[in-house]
């Protein structure tokens, strides 16, 4: 079993670097407050026993040997970067769940078969460049030179900030894993999302990584006075995107794993008395399943032209991105339920909504999450809350799960994802 | 029957004044494209042999005497000033028709037992001030001191404006006619809408001119990420507004009359992947009937409580304006009804959705309006346009509409409003 108090207090004292005056933590990629707050986790692993070094992307890694040093590696990692007032539990909790797991593993004496390896990835927010999971892309060789372009407000590049930070952005290859190399990824992290509270249990399993689709409807109907223009003979494009808002609520909560969000919305000319011509939104569609997200797709575009037919309005569907989800393997999932088997907790199954370093591996290694219930479902806002108890069930499923996969002779490899 | 070429040079001509490069005509209250427009418009008054003058806040009056001068008076009206890039009939064509009308009652020696006067109101468009309706409030007696510090863009005050065109702010009240004056008030205006485009008509009676309920909806949900939080446990603002603005679509249409438009609708945050956490929308409702509106209005606020309260939404309902309609008169419309019988068109019945001079008049005299049809229900645009015969069926309406209310011997009065 984990030390609960002293995972508790590194949270705390994680907790005290880029506090902002007027709430929660903003600790940006490649700053003083992201340096300090490695400095300290790179002591903590240092206490845990861990040989400490970073990557050529300025990812922070402590090492736990294997008994075969050549064996594929099992990572576990999060970030400790932030968004602008953020919360202490996004990213925190996952490193320094990892470095108790394997401070407590030292402690014991286990070995294990595989070498273990806690990393605190490299700007995973994304918040200082509107680009994220650098170093998650980093590791898995996907990161590219026109990446590193991408610049802060200041009109720094992440190139920039890099050389600034001592890194060379020439060098970014250099931080890829092979494939052979690496046996499986496993992240804790905070839901961000109300379903284990809902189901009143601490720790939950997640099942993939929802991939999202964004798409822009735009409806072109007939401009007409409010008063002038009989209902009978209208073209009104909001109410056509009306009814396609409620046609997309109802098709996603079909299946009960979809979920699709219209966050925007916007009419011209949009004077009171007048009768829009126009109207656009914005759809946000995810599932874990690509080919269930794609079905949901396929059935709001035939809804949607329907309505429009019979309104008389004109339909565009403009495509902004697809990205595609990424299911956790069975591998990371066996083992994280042997773990709850264990500790006699119940077992959850859970998709993740947000995007997490972990999707980066996809093609590099088996992949798997475990989520810990977020206080309200609140994230990125200094109201994110997760009891001292909740981290410690996740942290020792945690614990459990990674020394299921890194007891293991089996080399998982890509072929198992 | 009237003289269509003579309508239709006039109008060819009125249209110079104001004329914009870019497309419409241009003519503000009290600009000197205003008092251009009105003193060719005067000019032919006289030509009409009409006696002209101005009143006390500049309604130009062409007048034609009765065979008892002191029996009250027939009021016929519209307007010359425009909107910005506007059209060349909404106003110009009602005050020329009626210019016209009286005109051929004297080329034929045709006495009245009621004076006859024809005016050409001060701005009804508000294009300038946005306040409109100045010379019919005048006259009906409702124009304040405090009307007259609306300002333009350019911070000129409209007393101000009255002032620099020579009219004397203090002396508004003189305009004021009192009911016992004045028998009955029409209009020839054009439709700006398509529905007599859609029954093949040139011409049709004005039931009543729809008083618009303008209100904002507001409502507050809760704010969620896109992707983590599952469509069961949404409580997402803009879902429920959808709903209500399908179920106002819907409660609008049902008694053929009403009309109802959201022409604006925002929502907050506006993140792409975040569920909005408010959402607030207008609705502008008309009808001729006050009974009728209202009744659609408590439906859709009883559906839309519904909506909010099975979203678990909070639903504030604000109330920007409400403006009662004007029904048209008995007296008026059954002397149109007779004038479309002796000159063999088609009668036809329809609401007016715009506001127009004749709301003015509710309690000052039977009131009551003629429409002819508009190309594609376009109005306000330089597009707009109604056909010669079309005019000329209106002018003929128009001539004989109001020689049955001016022979007439009865004093009509407030009673048969």
């Amino acid at each position: 079993m984990i030390n609960q108090e002293r995972l508790w207090n590194r949270l705390a004292l994680l907790s005290e670097i880029g506090k902002v005056e007027s709430g929660g933590v903003t600790r940006l990629s490649f700053t003083p407050e992201e340096r300090r707050a490695k400095d300290l986790v790179a002591s903590f692993m240092i206490e845990a026993g861990l040989s400490v070094r970073e990557d050529a992307v300025g990812n922070l890694i402590g090492r736990k040997e294997g008994m075969r040093s050549d064996a594929p590696v099992v990572l576990v990692g999060s970030h400790v970067d932030s968004v602008f007032h953020g919360g202490n539990f996004d990213g925190p909790l996952g490193v320094l769940s990892g470095i108790e797991a394997l401070q407590v593993m030292n402690e014991q004496g286990i070995e294990t078969e595989h070498p273990i390896e806690v990393v605190a990835f490299t700007d995973e927010e994304g918040a200082r460049f509107s680009f994220g999971m650098i170093g998650s892309r980093g590791i898995a060789g996907t990161l590219t030179g026109e990446n590193l372009l991408s610049q802060d407000k200041q009109h720094v590049s992440i190139a920039e900030a890099m050389t600034a930070y001592g890194l060379d952005p020439n060098e970014i290859s250099k931080a890829a894993r092979k494939a052979e190399d690496v046996k499986a990824y496993v992240e804790l992290h905070i839901e961000q999302g109300k379903v284990l509270e809902g189901q009143n249990l601490s720790t939950g399993i997640v099942t993939g990584i929802a991939g999202p689709l964004w798409v822009k409807f735009i409806l072109d109907g007939e401009v007409g006075h409010a008063g002038a223009t009989p209902m009978a003979i209208r073209r009104d494009a909001l109410t056509a995107a009306a009814k396609i808002i409620v046609a997309i609520e109802t098709l996603a909560s079909k299946n009960g794993s979809t979920v699709g969000t219209v966050g925007q919305v916007g009419v011209k000319p949009g004077g009171i008395n007048i009768i829009p011509g126009r109207a656009e939104f914005s759809l946000d569609l995810r599932d874990i399943n690509e080919a269930v997200r794609d079905e949901v797709e396929k059935a709001i575009r035939e809804q949607a032209q329907q309505i429009c037919d019979a309104q008389g309005v004109k339909l565009e569907i403009e495509l902004l991105q697809r990205v595609a989800p990424a299911p956790c393997s069975d591998l990371v999932k066996d083992a994280a339920a042997a773990a709850f088997e264990k500790l006699g907790l119940e077992t959850s199954y859970l998709p993740s909504g947000a995007g997490h370093d972990g999707m980066q591996f996809m093609n590099l290694c088996p992949m798997g999450m475990l989520f810990i219930r977020s206080k309200d479902g609140i994230s990125h806002d200094p109201a994110e809350w997760s009891s001292k108890e909740d981290c410690t069930d996740g942290a020792n499923v945690l614990f459990h799960t990674v020394l299921e996969l890194a007891l293991q002779k089996t080399n998982a490899g890509v072929g198992q994802k």
